[in-house]
Formats: C-alpha cells, sequence, structure tokens
C-alpha cells in the first residue's frame, strides 16, 4: 500500500520520499494554476529543480486523453524510461490524469502525489484510483495504480479560497457520515466561514485515514470500497449534466448536492434517522447553496445514471446509509423515487 | 494466472469459457484480416452471434492512440460497463490493443484472447503484456493486465501463409533457446517449408508453456522474465528502424534477426557455444533471409537501443545466454561490440 506522509516541512518531505526511490530521471507534473500558486513553495528544493517540467491546461473539462498524450509525448520526448519517476503536484485533476500516465507509460512508472487541494488530500490523492474523462463521461478511462507516496501539506491550501476549501470538505462530510455519528458531529461543528486552519489540519488527517482504511480492504472496489460512493451517483450525474450545459461545477460541491438526494434515498430505503438527515442537509445548504435544476432536466438526469460505472444495465445503484457508520451498498431505486428525492432536493435547497 | 486452453473445438470451448465469466455485455474485437479470416471459424456460436462487433485496420502500424480510442468510444456507445467482458480474437495486435482497452476501460473490464496468428499464441496473447506504440516507439504506453483466458487454436493458421508461419517460429526458436538443448534440436530439425501441422500443434503448446512458466514467476518483468527478451533489444531496433523507413517487418522476422545478434554478443560476452551459434543462425539464414542494412544504418540503430523501454539512461542492455537453457540478464554492451555484432548478422545473412 502507498505511504501516506502527514508533512510539516514539505520540501524536507518531498526529498526523502524520492530519495528512498530508485530512479533515472525526475518529471514534475501541474497544471496552469498549481505551476503558479504551489510550485513556488518547493522551488527551492535541489531536486525539484532538477525535474523535467510538465504543464497542462487546469481543472477537469481538461482531464482528456488530448492532454493524458501531451504528458505521454514529453516523458517520451524527455526520454523517461520505465525507472522514471513522475511527482505530481495538483488537484485531483493532475493526481488523476498524471497517476494515469505513470500507471500506462511503459507499462507503469512509479509515481507520488503531492496533494494541492483539500479535495485532493482527503480523497483524490489517495486509494489508487486514476483516471480521464473520455465522450463526455467522468472517468470512463483509467486504472487502479496506487501513487509509492502521498504527501500531504495544508501549506498548499492556502491559496485555494472559500470554494476551493468547500469543496474538498464535502468529501469529510462523505468520510464522517460512513464512519461514526462522533466524526459527523465533529464535521458539522466546524466553522467553515471562519476557517481554523490547525483544526482543519487534525480534521483533514482523520479523514484521509478513513478512507485508507476502506481501501486497504477493497483496493478494487468489489464490495466494501463502494461506502466511499455514497453521494456519487448523484454527484456524477449533476456534473455531466453541468458539463452538457457547458457551466461545470465543482467535484465537491456536487458530492454535497449529492450526499443531500442520497441521504433521503438511504432514509426512505434504509431507515436513516430523519433527525441526522435534516441536520446534515442544513449544514449543506447554508454552507453550499444550490445547484440549478428543475424536474424539466429530470429525465435526462435519471438517462445520465443510467450510464454510471457503478450500474449494471440501466438499474441505478446507489451506496446508502441506514445510520452514521452502517453502510449498505448495492441499494437501487426506481425513477421515480429518484424523482422523489430530487424533489426532496429543490425543497431543501430552496429551489 | 490466466488459464490458458488448447482446443480441439474452438466453439465449444469459447462457450465454455465466455459462460464462466459473470458479465452483462459481449464485445468482439477484430481487425479488417482476422474478421474475414478468422470470424467464419466462430460465427456459429450463439454466444458470438450476440456480441458487439469492433474492427479496426489491421497491423502493427495501426497499434496506435486513434485506434485505442475507437475501441474506447465504442465500448463507451455501446454501453459497455465495467462487469462487460471483451473477446479479442486476432493476432499480436489485437490481443495487445484490446488487452490495453480492456485494461484502461472504467479501470479494467475482464477479457478473453484468441490468438489467430502463431506469434499471437506462443507469445503475444500470453502472460498480460499489453499495450500500443506512440511516436514510433514500440509498446511506449501500456500495461500489465492478463486476459482471464487464452484460447488456443491451431485452426486458425490455415490462412496465415508461410510467412506468418515463419514469424511466430521465431519466438519458439527463442523459447527452445532459453530452455534446454533438447528443445533448440527439436525445433531446428522441424521442416518449415513442409509442415506437419499436427506435430506443429504439439510444439506450440511445449513452447506456450515455456513461457507461460517464466512469466508465472516474475509477472511484472523485475528479473527472470527478462529471459523473454532476447533477442528482442536488437528485434525492437530493426522494427523502429524499419518503421522510419516506411516499411514495416514482422515481428518474428526481426525476432529471428535479432537472435542472430545477440547469440553472437551471447558468444562473446558470456562463452555461448560456437557450433551451437553457427547452427542456429544457419537455420534463421536458410529460412528467414535477410533484413536489409548496411553501415550506415548503425549509428540511427544503436540510438533507437538508446531508447529501449529495457535500457536504463542510454547503456545498452541484453539477455544473453552462456548455453542453450542458461540466461544471462541484463548484459550489456557498449556501442563498438555492437556494431560488430551486426557486422557478424551482415556476414551471416549474406548482405
Ligand atoms: N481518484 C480519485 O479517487 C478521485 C476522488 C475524487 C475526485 N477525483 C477527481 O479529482 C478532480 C477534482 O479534484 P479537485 O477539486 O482537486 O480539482 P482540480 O485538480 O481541478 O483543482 C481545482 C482548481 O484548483 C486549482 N488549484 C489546485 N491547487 C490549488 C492551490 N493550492 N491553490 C490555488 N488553486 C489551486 C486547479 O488548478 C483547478 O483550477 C476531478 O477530476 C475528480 O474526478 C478523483
Ligand atoms: N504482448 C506481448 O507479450 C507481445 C509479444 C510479442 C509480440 N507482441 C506484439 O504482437 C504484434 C505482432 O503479432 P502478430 O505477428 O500476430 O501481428 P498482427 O496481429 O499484426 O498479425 C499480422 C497480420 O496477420 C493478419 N492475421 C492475423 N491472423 C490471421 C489469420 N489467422 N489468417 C490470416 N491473416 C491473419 C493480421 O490481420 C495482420 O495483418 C506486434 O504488435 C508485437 O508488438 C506482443
Ligand atoms: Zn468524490
Ligand atoms: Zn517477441
Amino acid at each position: 500500500m502507498q505511504q501516506i506522509i502527514k508533512s510539516d516541512n514539505i520540501i524536507e518531505d518531498i526529498e526523502k520520499a524520492v530519495r528512498s526511490i530508485n530512479y533515472d530521471k525526475l518529471y514534475l507534473l501541474t497544471d496552469q494554476n498549481t505551476v503558479i500558486n504551489c510550485y513556488p513553495l518547493i522551488e527551492k528544493s535541489r531536486i525539484i529543480q532538477e525535474a523535467v517540467n510538465i504543464s497542462i491546461p487546469a481543472d477537469d473539462t481538461n482531464k482528456t486523453v488530448e492532454n493524458l498524450c501531451k504528458v505521454w509525448r514529453v516523458l517520451t520526448e524527455k526520454g523517461a524510461t520505465r525507472h522514471s519517476l513522475l511527482i505530481n503536484l495538483g488537484g485531483g485533476m493532475v493526481t488523476d490524469l498524471g497517476g494515469f500516465a505513470a500507471a500506462t507509460f511503459k507499462r507503469g512508472i512509479k509515481y507520488i502525489n503531492i496533494p494541492t487541494t483539500l479535495l485532493g488530500a482527503v480523497d483524490a490523492a489517495v486509494g489508487g484510483k486514476t483516471g480521464i474523462n473520455f465522450e463526455g463521461y467522468k472517468n470512463e478511462i483509467g486504472s487502479f495504480y496506487p501513487a509509492d507516496y502521498v504527501i500531504i501539506s495544508t501549506d498548499f491550501f492556502h491559496s485555494l479560497g472559500h470554494k476551493g476549501i468547500l469543496s474538498g470538505y464535502a468529501e469529510m462530510i462523505k468520510h464522517a457520515l460512513i464512519h461514526s455519528e462522533a466524526d459527523l458531529q465533529e464535521i458539522l461543528s466546524f466553522p467553515l466561514n471562519d476557517i481554523d486552519y490547525s483544526r482543519l489540519n487534525e480534521l483533514v488527517f482523520r479523514s484521509v485515514g478513513i478512507k485508507r482504511e476502506i481501501v486497504e480492504k477493497d483496493p478494487f472496489e468489489k464490495n466494501i470500497r463502494k461506502a466511499l460512493n455514497l453521494g456519487h451517483t448523484t454527484a456524477h450525474a449533476f456534473e455531466s449534466f453541468a458539463i452538457s450545459k457547458s457551466s461545470p461545477i465543482l467535484h465537491g460541491y456536487a458530492v454535497a448536492w449529492g450526499i443531500i438526494v442520497e441521504l433521503y434515498l438511504s432514509h426512505r430505503l434504509c431507515g436513516f434517522p430523519k433527525d441526522k438527515l435534516q441536520e446534515t442537509v442544513r449544514f449543506i445548504q447554508q454552507n453550499y447553496g444550490a445547484f440549478d435544476i428543475t424536474c424539466d432536466n429530470y429525465e435526462q438526469l435519471y438517462e445520465i445514471t443510467g450510464h454510471d460505472k457503478k450500474n449494471q444495465g440501466g438499474i441505478i445503484n446507489f451506496t446508502l446509509l441506514s445510520d452514521t457508520g452502517t453502510v449498505q451498498i448495492d441499494q437501487t431505486a426506481d425513477k421515480e423515487l429518484f424523482f422523489e428525492a430530487l424533489d426532496f432536493y429543490r425543497d431543501s435547497v430552496g429551489l
């Protein structure tokens, strides 16, 4: 399993990790924002200065086969071998695409993830899922190929802005929900409009720990790892829908809204307690606002979920909860109930 | 590890294998030749009739990212899920590209290889290496991802033609050389200009067995699997060179010629016996003729090997033999000795 490092001195920890690996040439992947906001925090490192830099356009809309080819091409042209090492410095887009490039370049080279978003740190950079979007579908192409190291430092998060923090925080709500009531209470009482970074720091590492524990039990998502899909069937539908309207939304926001839909389904199908539903929904509504859909969009959303990777031949599959910490995987809802949950979502967020 | 089936009834064995797998939708990949020459041998199968057909242009020059995208696109458009099953019906080009598509579609679906060339049967279809060519480099992109079943039937080989048989036979010479003197004698005494198919059948399964034994010991090619690279450092250089001249050569022919070069290096560096060298070289020269290079091409060939995936930072790495059945991996030769071996090659084949 990959090593996850809680870093208090990012340069020192990068150098230690890189030195522990037997490699011939080093490559550093950034996107157009992380090269500006994050690279300066590590560029004093001699080791980093020696790396061949590769930079790609930012955001999930650029997690494409074209940019994947760009990374492959630079690796090829700059003489990378199967003993070369890639460092991904960025959010989930960079670690997903860079991880997949590493998984497939010369049938797999070693790589290190340095997540620069909160979402990357608590979720995307950890657990070995890599990939790209294809033909409008999220993560349609990819592989399971864990980074050798994930080095987490909250130093990078200061330039994220409020929305960036919120996006990652949604995955932390998810982790808390699937883990325990105590975690949920801690997460819902954290003041997101006045962030205490040192307390956030603690919460981040507890959250990564929850993900790691689950991934280790089921690396290829055959069963229990599906717990991490809470909120995600709906989130992916919202994201694909938003892309189809040419106004993409942040993954974490989609997850927060997806949690509203899927906690409602949890309540209806698995008896998830009403008070916990309302408490969580209130927190999300207050912090994340609303993603604008009308009932005219329901059919399209339903169709998109029909194509979701986690579903077999048309049936909509969800991961639900019967209580905080008690996950029910492979639950199904029919179209009618899904539409009812979308109604609940619209009511909750005031649409 | 993958199951290798020696088939006497191809339709029955395909149906048995497919039925043993839990899948939702079936896809069948062919190339423009195998759809004509090989598909008719299995099209009576009900299960095969239900499959969605995908066909791509033939030959190694088409083992490209464009055709990979084509396969991904059909899978996406025709509703494949992570529980779908892909059957690759073709030579090494189809099993390499199709295997890589399966490895990466939705982070990996199950697949079955049905090799239709001798080379595919004794080599490409078995052992989990998948991939495509990229920017002029062979197998630059790929992954280790074994087929669930490899179903081998010599029925397909009748339409191959003499060159097709010879191409695959080169890998059988290689397997014999790395395995034992007894295997080598059997291989070198087989009359290639008047093929006894039932005896070929036996030789094929002995040959696959040698490959399987080695791959099982070292699936990710960290050490002993490199035995299978005998002849291949040079073969890949010849192939890339031929592509750069727009007249690609068959992989197996390149391997046969590469064996001449690398047995010479084996003799010079590891004491491989001269009589066995001469005996093998004679057999190759008589059956495979010559690949036309002059000493003006040596520098280019050297440069290409410098970029070969099996080499670290510029040094040329070879797998050599100190005797039949006794492999010496990670051997190196300098430029001068490599050129001397190319001279020997040209002398041997009468250039
Ligand atoms: N592999 C997994 O298990 C997994 C899990 C969840 C999400 N994901 C993927 O992760 C992606 C979403 O992750 P994300 O939210 O990190 O997106 P992202 O990587 O696209 O980052 C969001 C934006 O923030 C910028 N940015 C990154 N770090 C910054 C910093 N420190 N300061 C300022 N700006 C910065 C980026 O350039 C980008 O514009 C999606 O592609 C999603 O599919 C993968
Ligand atoms: N993955 C591995 O371990 C491995 C090992 C060796 C070679 N390879 C790869 O395999 C490829 C070479 O394999 P190949 O020689 O089978 O090439 P191929 O698949 O390109 O087949 C050669 C030609 O024969 C045609 N053909 C296939 N079956 C036929 C049949 N039964 N009758 C008539 N025509 C037929 C094909 O359409 C093609 O035109 C190369 O791409 C090489 O890199 C991979
Ligand atoms: Zn997520
Ligand atoms: Zn070969």
